[in-house]
C-alpha cells in the first residue's frame, strides 16, 4: 500500500543520491588521479600550516613571539599559492605593503597624536582618502597586474594600526610583533613551496606552450584529413578539438606569465628568461588556431565538392598541411628543448612553402583541366588552407625569432 | 666645466623624471575620465571603512564590541568589490564559512579537550587534514567558480579557532565577538556598494555582449570595405580592430557571468536572469570574430586580385559584408532591449541570406565572364565572406533563441 510505495521512494532517492554522491567522487578521484601535483599542493598547505602551528603549542616559542603567533598561521594560509611564482609574489607585496603601510600609519598617528582632540577625526580623514587613492590605483593597469594584493594589504594595515593606534598604547611592539611572525609565516611558506615538490610558474607555461603547439598540430593535420578522407569520417572530433583549447588559453598564459617574472632562477630558466615572448608565440598561436577553426567549419559544412574535384587536390592539400603540422611540432620541439632556431625547423619550414607553393600552382591549373563549373565549389572548401599555411609562415619566422637557450 | 656639465645633466634627469611622472599622471586621469565609475568605487570604499572606524572611535559602541573592532575593518577591506555580485558572492562565502569552519573548530575543540594531553597533536593532525582537503578542494571546477574565496575563509578560520582555542579560555565570547563584527562590516559593506552609485556585474555584461556585437559589426563592414576600396586604404586598422576586443573578452564575460549569477534582482534583471546564455551568445560571437580575423588577414595580403576582377564582385560582396553588419547590430538592438525575436531581426536575417545567395550566384558565374586564369586569384580573396557569411546566419539562430525578455 501507500507505506509500500513511501519505501520504494525513499529508496529510490537514496540510490539517486548514491549516484550522484558516487559521479561526483569519480570526478575529483580523476582531477586528482590527473595531476597528483595537485594533491601534493594541498599537503603541502596542511604541513606548513601544522609546522607554524607548532609555534603555537610549544611554550618556549609561543613566549617569544606572543598572541600574534595568529598573523602567522593568517599568512600562509593566504600566502601559499599553487605556483612558486603566486607565492613569491603574494610574500613580496605582503611584506613591502604591511611596512610601508604600518610606518605610515605610525607617522600619522604621532602628528594626530601632537593635535590632541582632533585626532580622530584626522585619522578617519586619512583613511578616508589612502583607502580612496588605493582602491583608484588599483584599476591601473600596471598596478593590477603587480600589486594588486600588496594594495589590499596596504589598506588592511593602515587602517588596522591607524584605528588601534586609538586605544592601543604600546603600537610599537605591536607592529615589532607583528612583523616578526609575518616574517615567520612567509619564511615557512617560501620554504615549503621551494623545497617540496615545487611547481614552477615559469615551467607550466613552458609546457602550456609547447602542448598547445602540439595540440594545434594534430588539429591542423586532422582537419584536413578528415576532409579529403574517403567515405564518411568516423568522429572527426577527437583530434581536431584542439585548437578550442589553444584559443581559450589566453587568461592562463597571461596569468602565469606573469607569476612567472616573480620566480627566482631554477632549472634552465635564468633570472631574466624572456617569459614575455611566450605571449608572444602565444598570441600567433591564437591567430593560426582562428584560421584552423575557419578551416574546421568548412570541412564540416555539408560535403559540396564532388569527389573526382577532391581527388584531384587531395594530394597537395594533404602535404602541405601535413608539413605545415611538421612545421609546428618542430616549433614545438625547439621551443622544449630551447635552442635558437635549429636545422631541422628551417628545413621544416622550407619544406612547408614548397609544399604550399606547390597547391597553388595545382589550383591555377585546376580550372583547365575540369569543367569550369565545378571548380570553383572546391575552391571554395582549399581556400582556407592557404591562409592557414601563410599563417604558419608567419608564425614560424616568429617562433625563430624567440627561442633562445 | 665639471660643475656645468653635472648641473645640465642634474637637470636633464629631473625633467626626465618630471616627463615621466606627468605621462603617468596623464594616463591615470584618463582612466578616472573615462569611467568615472572608478573613481567613485575608490570613494565609496573610502566612505565604509570611515563609516566602520566610527565604531572603533566612539565610546558606547566600541564597549558593545570591544577589540573585535579590527574585524569589522577587515571584513571591509576584503570584502568590498567593484560590483554587486562580486560583494554578495564575498560576504556569502565569508559568512558560510566562517560559521561552519567555526562551529566545526569548537567540536574538535570540545572533543580534543577530552582526550587532555593529546589536544595539540588532535588539533594539529585534524588542521593538517582540513587544510590539504580544502585546498585539494579549491582545484574542482564547481568549488573554484563559486566558493574559492569561501575555502580560503575556511581554511583561516578553522586554524584560528582551533589553534588560538588552546590557549584563550573564553572562546565562545570571542567567537560571539567576531561573528557581530564580521556581522556589523558585511551589512555596511553591501548598504554602500547597493545604494551608492551601484555597478551591477549583470549591466556589466550585457554592456559587454552589446558593445562587442557592435565593434564585431563595424569590424566585418570595415573590413569588406576597405579590402573593395578604390587606391590605397588610408588607415584600414581604427575601425577593423573591434575583433580583437571581441577575441579577448573571455575571460571577463566568465568573470562576469560568475558573478553576475549571485545578484538580486534588480532592474530589468530578474533573480533568475538566464546569465548562461550570454556565455553562448559570446562563444558565438568569438567563432565570428574568428572569421574576421582569417578575412582581414586576406584582405590585408598584398592585393592580389586585378582591379577589374575585383569591381564585379564588389557590389554582392560589400552587399553581404553589410547586411551581415545590420544583423549583427539589429540582433545587439534586441539584446540591448531585451526583446525576444523582434520582426526587424527576422527581416535582417532574410535579407542577409538573400545577399549571400546572390554571392553565390555572382562567383559561380564568374569564371565564364572572366579569362579563366584571373578567376580564381580572386575567387581566393572573397572565399572567408562566405565563411562568414554562414557562421552569422548560425549566429543569428543562436541570438533568437537568447533574447528573452
Amino acid at each position: 500500500g501507500a507505506a509500500a510505495r513511501a519505501w520504494a521512494w525513499l529508496l529510490a532517492c537514496v540510490a539517486a543520491a548514491w549516484g550522484r554522491v558516487a559521479g561526483f567522487a569519480r570526478k575529483v578521484w580523476r582531477i586528482g588521479a590527473d595531476d597528483p601535483r595537485k594533491v601534493v599542493h594541498g599537503l603541502k598547505v596542511g604541513l606548513s600550516l601544522a609546522l607554524v602551528s607548532i609555534f603555537y603549542y610549544t611554550r618556549p616559542l609561543y613566549d617569544g613571539v606572543g598572541g600574534a603567533a595568529m598573523w602567522a598561521i593568517m599568512t600562509v594560509v593566504v600566502i601559499f599559492e599553487y605556483t612558486v611564482g603566486g607565492s613569491v609574489y603574494k610574500s613580496f607585496n605582503r611584506v613591502v605593503a604591511t611596512a610601508s603601510a604600518g610606518v605610515l600609519a605610525l607617522g600619522v598617528h604621532w602628528v594626530a597624536g601632537k593635535t590632541g582632540e582632533f585626532e580622530p577625526y584626522i585619522l578617519t580623514g586619512s583613511l578616508f582618502l589612502l583607502a580612496a587613492a588605493a582602491t583608484f590605483s588599483r584599476f591601473i593597469p600596471t598596478v593590477k597586474a603587480r600589486f594588486d594584493y600588496g594594495v589590499t594589504i596596504f589598506i588592511l594595515t593602515y587602517s588596522l594600526v591607524a584605528v588601534s593606534g586609538y586605544r592601543v598604547d604600546e603600537l610599537a611592539v605591536l607592529a615589532q610583533q607583528r612583523v616578526s611572525t609575518i616574517a615567520i609565516g612567509i619564511f615557512m611558506c617560501l620554504a615549503v613551496a621551494i623545497f617540496v615538490c615545487p611547481v614552477w610558474a615559469g615551467q607550466e607555461l613552458h609546457l602550456l606552450t609547447t602542448r598547445n603547439m602540439d595540440k594545434l598540430a594534430a588539429a591542423l593535420e586532422g582537419c584536413v584529413e578528415d576532409y579529403f578522407a574517403e567515405g564518411p569520417a568516423a568522429q572527426p572530433q577527437a583530434r581536431s578539438d584542439g585548437y578550442r583549447c589553444v584559443l581559450n588559453s589566453k587568461a592562463s598564459e597571461d596569468a602565469q606569465a606573469n607569476l612567472a617574472r616573480w620566480e627566482p632562477a631554477h632549472g634552465r630558466f635564468g633570472f631574466r628568461h624572456p617569459y614575455g615572448q611566450y605571449g608572444k608565440v602565444g598570441a600567433a598561436m591564437r591567430a593560426c588556431a582562428c584560421c584552423v577553426e575557419a578551416l574546421s567549419s568548412c570541412a564540416s559544412a555539408e560535403a559540396r565538392a564532388p569527389e573526382h574535384v577532391k581527388r584531384l587536390l587531395r594530394d597537395a592539400c594533404t602535404r602541405a598541411g601535413a608539413r605545415c603540422a611538421r612545421v609546428l611540432r618542430e616549433a614545438s620541439c625547439s621551443v622544449a628543448t630551447m635552442t635558437a632556431s635549429s636545422r631541422a625547423l628551417d628545413l621544416a619550414v622550407a619544406d612547408m612553402n614548397t609544399a604550399v607553393h606547390d597547391l597553388q600552382g595545382d589550383m591555377r591549373s585546376l580550372p583547365s583541366m575540369l569543367a569550369v563549373k565545378l571548380a570553383e565549389t572546391s575552391l571554395v572548401d582549399t581556400m582556407p588552407v592557404f591562409t592557414v599555411a601563410s599563417l604558419l609562415v608567419e608564425i614560424a619566422a616568429r617562433v625563430e625569432g624567440v627561442v633562445d637557450a
